[in-house]
């Protein structure tokens, strides 16, 4: 499609980036129903990784096949796929052109004792597979965070140079952070910060709860005269965070939730200015018919032409 | 655009080849008016370094300006972009994702006293400038095309790795050919042959003539009972030629022309099964509106919505 | 042999994988009696290097012979034969072409300390001795594990590339797993799943049991309405989560045990859709009669040739 | 199937290569209808780069398209398909696993003014292939001959490090021999010496006629005592230049002639020791059936089953 | 300085260019007299190299003195100082700061026999060095000249990555061109082109004569109604062909002449809208004060301060 007004304000954003990141950018941008919006909607589906498979896809065991996941992002006619190796490559053939493509370079799985993660993709596989993006986690906070920066960091470089946009995906944990500190209002626009510094070109983060995790940063926050209890303001505050909303900031929906929740989440995202959505397990573990008709209210969320009700 | 069944079965033709390399065919038979139906109109702009700036672009000054080249290709609603390193850098960053790019990573000048070619652009500037393909001349005939070839191999076996489609511009000339022999239709469909033996993704030729250019092979067309008086014919046996239809073809239209000249050979085309057009000279040395004009007829000419009388 | 549908099916699942590694594939699964059945009988031969000679070899001292171990696999008509370096490269030469080989490429002891393997193959050894395939160790939930990980994914992109497939052996341990959890269906299935996600062709698990180890994985086991205690139902649901069964999955025989006990497991390995076995130790430590008769037994219940009583 | 005898004898004639290599040899000696039988019969389809797509398939149109040359091969029981790259990448996917396949990996073509040969594919290109062996033209005498002596053995090196087995095309031509002197007894004896000086594994010459070309060779074949009229003494004469029949030597039927005079040249090659044929033009150009029954012929001639009356 | 909107408009002509080379481009226009105003005036002391020392520096011996260059360039207040790597090396640790510098990296003598140049520095000498620019002479036209567009390409590649500008001496001679064509307008403004597309950011021309020298180019040239015997209209064309003035295109004064013949080019140069002039022999020649004068009656011509009577 054209590139459209809203896209040509965010890719200009990234002045100095090299053309073929922007290039990849704008075939997010523009790709899917929420195409040329300036809204993104990312269907994530690295939860069998960093789960298991049985939590992951016995609710809804089509998602077991990774053919599945694909024709659930084309036909939702979402903006791309986010996955991992084995995953993209067990479909990239078959429906090469037809939806962007994010993989998701390194994981992690819920046997592990301690939080990090392995690098289980590399910029060669995102060539040959036709991504338009590479994405890694950082765990802020955690012990291995500072070897997670180095790792990214080089890997983004590598990426860069190869015209491939580079995905955070920013989640706070391990360390001396609480537990409700890792959904913390401070530390996950804390978090979006140093992905952005870190040469992030696209951010996902968590919706933050209204909780300040840093004893420090309490007054910063008493004094911004901001009503951090709307969901909406706790969205701006961490877009503001992006570089002033420079950066495109997308927040994920966490744990399976009714449909309502949801929908409520997406308007406070917009209403907040934030970028759009990354929806897994809210969309993967449910029926197809009935995944196909949430995701379709997410967009026309996102389009403005719907309430959602 | 979804993929259509037209692209589906172009693509299926490749099988085997790297996902990246499909999405990005997909990318270039997806885009622009003609998306979707199998069919490319390609803008080259390869001929200030190929016969000077004068000769290019004084007719129609405008095109003194990359950037009026890279609207020319979006406005119109062209398939793809072709041109060397430096004109494509000069506007990629502007119009990052406004239309699919095909480096020209090989260029000659007429200043030149043999046929042969300079490498002027790697794959590497093809990733960074967020290219789909990347492009080479190779002249079937000459002293020097033995190392062409190899030359396109290497870059080509490059560029396959990182995904990128591969597209050879096969053009005859040279050692004992005639100048007739440059387009004769047994030496054009050899080249189109040796192009997809060579790897090639896109093969680019000029129409052929209805001449044969080599004593051995003339008792080989004497026996097909085809009319090869018929333009049309000559054009489906060059795509016969590349794996019997199997790799995209398309065909030059030359020097400048007057447009119904033009348009015939477009219906030629079509009519012979060949995949589109590469318009040069025609398009950019004529007015803006000239040329948007007859690219509008030469492009529904291609989905038969008019007979361009 | 002439590729079978149920070859041809297999190989499908596979697409958009390299044409050498379809083609090294089709090699285990047309070779042997088990050939173009879709089912794969393989010799592994690594427990002299994992719990030494004396254990692995002194119940049948021909073992001792690396040649023995080829003559073996070559006489019981099986589908490959896996070893490490110094094993293979024993009778690499003599057996050339006499049954496909896979080069075991990293490898442990029971002198270590702690879960991790050392790697004591590359990519080159593997083309070198003419192998079909290389085969790598993980431990998931180990301390190492991520490094295993970033081990495997970095040679098997290596042997991809080289047109070899890549086996990974899938082996649950350390960190916070139980001895239990070792075998543990939730487990086991979560480690295929990894296994795939990193790329493997053919995924190597032991059987598992009805044991549920990860205490977030028990509601949706409990869920999924499935009578675990039944054997083939854990082999289907293992199978299931290697990307529903698009992933070959073969299953360890473990210890030594009585053939009746050794048949019941390939009974429900074969009606749970698992793709074969891989038998050590309940081959090499039989005397080499007793080790025939017991292959041949397993080899016609894959093939539904007996009921193996 | 199993290593048959005379497969294990020629395999023990490359005493000291490494297994790869023989691994490979063993896959062209062990499939197909003569497996077993220490007799190959090669399929060649590079005749579209070295004549032209219209000479090669204009007489059977159906060879146009690479896979239908896949299906001749596989149909009709061959040892191998050799081709370029683009031919053999066309189908390589598709049939993987179907037949062996020879990369080409050097080409001319008609166009030329001298006779010299294009690198036109690696040993990379072989492996991600899926191909058992790479094969290179030499033109003994030709004033380039020592630049590819040395290309070949460069190219031979690295494929035979990767278990890759090596074919040469030994094609005298140029410099100072006469046309009669390209198929000279004492030329083609010669020819296939320096190959296997070279390294091949397999040796591809034409069948030599009865004429010797060097002066000085003249008295050395008049005191052998030998009838050299007899094509079966020629045959027999070759394979004793190729080290005393220790590499596999294989003759190319030329030009498209009758079946007859092919079945006589077969029977030829058996009497004089050769190990088989390589049958482009003579198998393609036929229609289907024809070309079917023609090389059920030929094997079963190879096989002793038939007097191919 | 402060960026001046001038200099802000001609970084704007690079967008999608790497910063660092913004930065470099931007400390060349804003260096010196002339900084701010978007013209350049440039000190090159290749003529040691090119033509020999006494025919250099004997008519002003205190030439043979690097530091005297240096000092001749910082105290005319120039815009850049352009020479040889040992040149460089001799004054760059005394003058670090002073002005800024272009590494002349490829090299000719007056000794040799045919047109080319030999490669004389690297990107790492230029960043040792404290340069902001690395340049290269390419002979467009001469045998050679492939080759040299070859190396150049390699090396402004690696120079933009490293933030240096690229700047090219373009100056036809050689092959077909006759010695009256190396000025020519059509072959100067050809060769302006060229070093455009091959990514130079500033063009080093000569002044072009009204002689045109491609037959094939006349038409093109007679169509355009412009008066070229105008040397200002000569300028305004090579600009225009460097893509339509996106690239600094600056011109040099050629062999010693008198002072007002050189004012009358440097007021064609800036009535044509060219970025300024190179000025070697007449200065460095000259006595130092009246070069001195000479320059500042050059700058201030630039500046439109003076009339330079």
């Amino acid at each position: 499609m054209q590139i459209s007004d809203h896209v040509r304000h965010i890719l200009a954003q990234y002045d100095g980036e090299r053309p073929g990141v922007k290039a990849n950018l704008a075939r997010l941008l523009l790709h899917g129903r929420t195409g040329g919006s300036g809204k993104l909607v990312i269907l994530p589906v690295d939860q069998g990784f960093e789960h298991g498979p049985a939590r992951s896809f016995a609710p809804n065991p089509a998602g077991y096949d990774p053919h599945y996941v694909f024709e659930l992002a084309v036909e939702a006619g979402l903006s791309a796929l986010a996955a991992p190796l084995g995953l993209l490559a067990a479909g990239a053939d078959r429906f090469a052109g037809a939806v962007p493509l994010i993989l998701k370079a390194n994981s992690a799985n819920s046997l592990a004792g301690h939080a990090d993660q392995a690098i289980t993709g590399t910029v060669g596989d995102a060539l040959e597979l036709g991504c338009s993006a590479i994405g890694f986690t950082i765990y802020p906070g955690a012990d291995s965070q500072y070897e997670m920066f180095e790792e990214v960091r080089e890997a983004a470089a590598e990426a860069r140079a190869c015209g491939l946009a580079v995905v955070v995906w920013a989640y706070p944990r391990g360390g001396k952070l609480s537990k409700d500190g890792e959904t913390a209002l401070d530390v996950v626009a804390y978090s979006a910060h140093m992905a952005a510094l870190l040469g992030a070109h696209i951010i996902k983060v968590k919706l933050p709860s209204a909780h300040i995790e840093q004893p420090e940063a309490k007054s910063a926050y008493a004094g911004m005269g901001i009503d951090f209890s709307v969901l909406s303001n706790r969205v701006a505050h961490v877009v503001k965070a992006a570089f002033d909303g420079r950066r495109i900031v997308v927040f994920s929906g966490g744990p399976a939730k009714d449909s309502q929740a949801l929908y409520d989440e997406v308007r406070a995202i917009r209403a907040g200015g934030g970028h759009g959505s990354i929806v897994g397990r809210n969309s993967f573990q449910r029926p197809r018919e009935d995944a196909l008709a949430m995701l379709d209210t997410v967009i026309r969320l996102y389009l403005g032409e719907t309430a959602g009700a």
